[in-house]
């Protein structure tokens, strides 16, 4: 199915961007969502001094932010019900170096509760992406009133 | 063992605070290092609207450097060694309302090459805390060379 | 509020005993439900060399198994749903030595669709326990009606 | 690399089967060492009462063990080194019916202390395999004096 003929996935996108567009978050990180689709969200952002830590790697809390939003976004595109975090496990593979850091979450398993969602994390250096994270998480779906009644979905 | 008589222990702690010194996405977050020892590390952070989500509430990226950074320092403060994040796994609890947030870890098991440490994360709306997150990660603790080697270590 | 005056957690605990009486692998391991209550569940098993792995410790399966029953069964307690385990994240701290090993679980979250609940297993060795395992598990909470049609709630 | 052509890796085969042989409660279970490979292992079952829960499907702690040994047995046969499982998570997709389960575990980064596996369980109906499960696991990996000192790795 292509993205362009999914008409239904139109109004899902838009609003996904403009909940990501509210984020105060998203904008102090400077990421950029930078592709969603129907249970997929790419999230990436550019290094700067303010993202690192000491040694002047990315911070492995960036890495985390970035997981954390792309997997409740791709949770979020599959049906167009808000989404919400309950968890996730990240492993740090590789120290995050280079000049920008990718993140791009796809979901496993669509759940009428439960969407579960994978994401892999790349640092890029000179063009060359190394896998410096990977992530499993689970993400609440509410039902649209329940959505509007707590007003806490990510998207 | 009380940490007044801890005279080891004073060294680690200047260096751990000068290691955080440097964290450029400590500073941008606008957290604190409110407190460590053995085996302890709490950290804090005020709410602005730049850490928040489209709903007011934090934003779960906040909440997830929070616990990055705090497991990782207090399984530094254990025996010293340089430490680095291998994984961690987040449950988000409820919405991360109020003003402030405050993370607390603690070792629950010290090791030669990993340690694992468990945080709990609070909001605090009117002095009153609620918890809204909990987590358990895993620490690669580093040999001094290893540390000095791949400069990685978080703390 | 003491259990004995609980009356409405008889039958739940009757509906569980009854269900886990009924699961062969808990018979094949020769694990026994030793203690419910609302948000908790405590699990044991003595030693035996079928379950023990090539060093002669208890096998992390064993472990495993253990908390993903506790778990599931802590949370159908605590309102007397149907509950299945949704995932769980389990930390080895050290060998399972000794003639027995207890996990207990506690809900630390309850929740409509999702339950987050602890456990720490702990191995007994000459009537002194050890903590030889820790999780934290999210229980997806099931209505009557789910329950019902899936067939495939633990308790 | 053919594995007929990888040499080295018959002893390394070879000790990981023998320890396995030893395992009591892989012998319990009544699991399959079906194909190991450097960097990968799969392990299966077939269905017998004696694995199922209370609605006939494959209990939990059946896949949570086919994962426990299935990690580390690949992180063994990366380099050959004794390793131990220090964490896993687990989560469960859907029921796990059919006349057999299936693990399939893989390394995504091999490292001197902690490798990082990730795992997939399947279960097979009438030949057709069904994603069941997903699982994310960190081996410790010990160097041969630790490992006979302590005695304590799997594989």
């Amino acid at each position: 199915m292509s993205n362009e003929a999914d008409l239904d996935f139109i109004p899902i996108a838009e609003r996904i961007h403009a909940n990501v567009g509210r984020q105060g978050f998203m904008n102090l990180v400077g990421a950029e969502l930078a592709e969603i689709s129907r249970g997929t969200c790419t999230i990436a952002v550019e290094r700067r001094p303010e993202l690192l830590q000491q040694h002047g790697f990315f911070h492995g809390g960036v890495t985390a932010f970035l997981v954390d939003n792309a997997t409740t976004i791709a949770a979020a595109t599959s049906r167009g019900q808000p989404a919400l975090t309950a968890e996730y496990k990240l492993n740090l593979l590789s120290p995050a170096v280079g000049e920008k850091l990718i993140c791009r979450a796809r979901v496993i398993k669509p759940g009428r509760q439960v969407a579960v969602v994978a994401a892999d994390v790349f640092c890029v250096s000179d063009g060359v992406e190394k896998h410096t994270a990977t992530a499993l998480a689970s993400i609440a779906m509410l039902s649209e009133d329940v959505g509007a009644k707590t007003k806490s979905p990510a998207a």
